[in-house]
């Protein structure tokens, strides 16, 4: 069974779905989606997904699947991704919807702007950073307590942070900060296979 | 084992919490915690939860879990508020993931500025009202294949949804276009045990 997925490659919600496919090994078809073009506003795009989002897989049989944390869980079911202790998986899920909630709309929103529509930081809502910064730091007081978000091991709470955590300095964030951050930024590419990113060095 | 569940009972992010221990009969002390007195940002506040948000629950042994569709997942797991079918429980989480990022921000933050900070519409982002009525739109139309979002049966993502979707009046949404979401709050209010909202009659 081969997935389409689709995806927009600059999109870090949608590396999350290419990098656990790539981990876990799972067939897919990558359908390359520039978010920018109004492709995803089609009635072809929309009878996929109606929220008009990427990611969105697709099966087989036509049922689809939208929302990126909501994808990579079914991809990793029964995977060492997930941990098996309840109250752990339940930690790393509030990770999961605290990334879509008080990290993505400030880091990534930011670098959209920033990088892709090339505003410059002046014309931007001054929250975006101090929500994002807060987010970072959040995070680097977090991982003073260990070397991964939940349990002390590799899960899917990391794969989905690191996506627009590593990309954070194309919105203006300063990783130079935050050293427990870069620390994990490199295991945790470490743990998915990837290639470093130059700005996170 | 009780749980200790801090919440605003004003929140429909902490009322989730409280709907789904009453119906499942898990033993909990409600502490009630007011947003808007700043409880949240002091020390012992954050000590329970870093993010500085409600709900977050407590166990005896001082653990503590946030972000309510985490914990409402956690309080369900096995139920059968949680589809049994993997695709399906994937679905449940799309959009209880959506929830979270395309409705809450939209339907519960304008509901806080007009019913709670006694802001005029004409104050707001006009982005709120324009989101959340697509929020709105995207649940009419899904809610005309079935009674409910998942798989034709009752499941969290009903519960999650129906938190801000029925106090919609309040954020200044007017529910009375849309007959489908109508007939789906009394439906998902008679599941959850709740007396109805007189502002979604």
């Amino acid at each position: 069974m081969t997935l389409r997925v689709y995806g927009d490659s600059a999109s870090g919600n949608c590396l999350k779905v290419k990098w656990i496919c790539d981990l876990l090994s799972v067939p897919y078809l990558w359908e390359e989606v520039d978010v920018l073009s109004g492709f995803t506003r089609t009635p072809a795009f929309l009878a996929l997904n109606p929220a008009g989002q990427v990611p969105v897989v697709e099966l087989p049989d036509g049922r689809t699947l939208a929302q990126s944390n909501a994808i990579v869980e079914w991809l990793a079911e029964g995977s060492r991704l997930i941990p098996a202790d309840p109250f752990e998986r339940a930690g790393m899920r509030a990770w999961m919807y605290w990334e879509q909630y008080s990290h993505e709309p400030y880091i990534a929103v930011r670098r959209f702007h920033l990088h892709y529509l090339r505003k410059r930081p002046e014309e931007l809502d001054p929250k975006l950073f101090e929500r994002g910064s807060a987010a970072l730091e959040r995070m680097e007081a977090a991982l003073a307590g260990g070397p991964y978000l939940v349990g002390g091991a590799f899960s899917l709470a990391d794969a989905v942070l690191l996506a627009y955590t590593r990309m954070a300095g194309q919105g203006g964030f300063h990783l130079g900060l935050y050293p427990n951050l870069r620390g994990w930024i490199a295991r945790v590419e470490r743990d998915l296979n990837l290639e470093p990113l130059a700005e996170a060095a």
